[in-house]
């Protein structure tokens, strides 16, 4: 097998298993090589050995390049609100949900453990990371739809939701909660923007952003400033810190995109989010059209919005085909894996095996090889 | 404030506060300016985006570089085995560590959590990892010395010892204990290397080895193989790997550190770990000697062994000093912050007051001060 640094192509054969289960974005490997050696990123032997970025900062170990990069993006994109403020970098956003359940339940003031709720069909990996170690200060609650306690809890609301691709609000809403925001998928290549966001805690992360899986930085825009510092504690204790190389790489590639913001149009594809919501809703009209020949399958409908960053009525195009399997038919994942496609099976989201999450942001290639073996189920 | 990637030369003013509570190992900046081009890393902006490394290796998220560079880089010093080991990268070794406790105590086979110990004086980070989120597979049981209870137990042997410097090896001796061996410092710049370790489980990091701490790579050499499949299990959930860029960059640095190995006495200083040896020596013959003169402190002594990597007979020259203030002094950080000296409290460590920990790994012109300053007290 070569190594995979992103560039190759693979030349797969006819026969490969395709692997759809998880969401890796080679997709966007294409638009990163037109782009060219403005994102080349450079580092000498002798920089950032400090374990510390800024010392000034209530989080010593974010860049400022890209707390700057950060804020300039969402500036550009209107998103999210980040004027009021802190900025906290993590290993993903899958280490500042966890800083962040840190955050909300010390001190333990609680006799058990604090309830974290999600409404199903709900992100697979959440009951996994809030039970990873047994935490006497929180544990996974399940489906928020059929939260009936009475007791303090956290609900994460993922929107767009994955693997659904829908818009989302809380569901709970009794007092006593605590709401966290997972914005991974709040990008116009992804949804329309109807609003610039200002939640109290919002997650987003560089993997689904701009397909920099590999580099692992999120980030959290939070209100409170004693979460953000709780927050910062637990990355301290956690990981000593964010790595440097990766967060002054993402900070040149935010900044690149929030340069190209709305230069829409461009022959050469300019703009980071045109381009690639351009790819998305090619693979989701010759996705629909399949299925739709296949009568097989059905997939979800979103609403036409307006957009506030591309200006267009348009709808989703979301990272995930969130497909169900016509009547009769049990277990929907067994049904691809039949034709070597992975993907990963509802029950894992806590709904239904008739249900399957696939990843639509991968290499062409592999997409192309799906849809060939989808039209022939 | 200037931006800090380790670059500049502060010119402290003659009454800054010195912070030598952290390890921050900027001592290594002017070696790695010495080596220059060599060492400077390169990455395309389409390069690495997926989260996979090595889909062919059980640890999918370790760069098959950095692999081949730490088999080389132990090869060469001869400090630690790798054939038959597994190996696990993380974000640094205190992540690592977290891994291996979530890996020993799962599935949970006991009434109650697992006991964690460690000698004192321990590594003040341990208690605080350990009950970071007051896990219900494992808490902190603090010094070996007292641990008396007919329990399932993990021993953290620290070796040399943070913040003592000494040769460590486990205290406790019973069934039914797991060794974790923390080898962060067992490098010939710190230590006379007296043997190739072999344990089950060993801790590294890039921090203490190269002085990259803010790249945040450790790795863990492991025995068993459902051990380091558990730790992958970890590390995929807490943080979904690790990011990809230090970990080339780190890649990189090793393998160059290990092409010049045992190249002694060039007049380039071409032998990193001679090069820094030396300048260890040099402080910690300055310290001794001004502490002589003060009268106030005592520093530990240690023996004089023969290292097979330099072949010379040499005696530690630790990453930390770990001062001991004579009778009547009762609180030593504080005598030293009354200096403008930051430390670390002997209290941290599950120790007496009267002892701190001292940085030795960082600016000359910090150490310097530090040194004007001690001798005045």
């Amino acid at each position: 097998v070569k190594e995979n640094h992103g560039g190759d192509t693979r030349n797969l054969p006819v026969d490969a298993v395709i692997n759809l289960d998880h969401g890796d974005p080679t997709m966007y490997e294409s638009y990163w090589r037109k782009v060219g050696d403005e994102c080349t990123f450079v580092i000498k032997g002798f920089e950032s050995l400090s374990y510390f970025s800024n010392p000034n900062n209530p989080c010593w170990f974010l860049e400022p390049k890209l707390e700057e990069a950060i804020k300039n993006l969402h500036g550009a994109v209107g998103n999210a609100v980040t004027d009021g403020y802190s900025i906290i970098v993590g290993t993903g956003s899958s280490q500042l949900l966890q800083a962040v359940l840190f955050a909300v339940t010390t001190p333990l003031e609680h006799a058990s453990q604090i309830n974290v709720v999600s409404p199903a069909p709900y992100y697979s990996s959440y009951p996994e990371i809030v039970d990873l170690v047994k935490s006497g200060l929180y544990k996974w609650a399940g489906d928020a739809h059929e939260f009936e306690k009475d007791e303090p809890y956290i609900e994460l609301v993922t929107s767009p939701n994955n693997p659904s691709g829908v818009i989302r609000g809380s569901v709970v809403n009794r007092e006593g909660g605590v709401l966290i925001h997972d914005l991974a998928y709040y990008w116009p290549q992804y949804t329309p923007i109807t609003s610039s966001l200002d939640f109290d805690i919002m997650l987003f992360t560089a993997s689904k952003c701009t397909g920099h899986a590999g580099s692992r930085v999120g980030w959290a825009l939070v209100k409170d400033k004693e979460v953000a510092k709780k927050m910062t504690k637990f990355m301290e204790v956690n990981t000593i810190g964010v790595s440097k190389e990766p967060q002054l790489r993402v900070a040149k590639i935010l900044q690149v995109i929030a340069d190209r913001c709305k230069r829409f149009g461009s022959p050469e594809g300019d703009d980071f989010f045109e381009y690639n919501k351009n790819l998305l809703t090619e693979r989701w009209e010759i996705l629909r059209e399949t299925v739709k020949k296949t009568q097989m399958f059905t997939l979800p409908k979103y609403p036409l919005q307006h957009c506030n960053y591309t200006g267009d009525v348009t709808q989703a195009h979301p990272a995930f085909a969130w497909m169900k399997c016509k009547e009769g038919i049990e277990d929907c994942e067994k049904l691809f894996r039949n034709h070597k496609i992975l993907t990963r099976s509802g029950r894992r989201f806590g709904s239904d095996p008739g249900f399957v999450r696939v990843s639509m942001v991968g290499r062409d290639e592999e997409f192309k090889l799906f849809i060939d073996r989808l039209s022939m189920i």
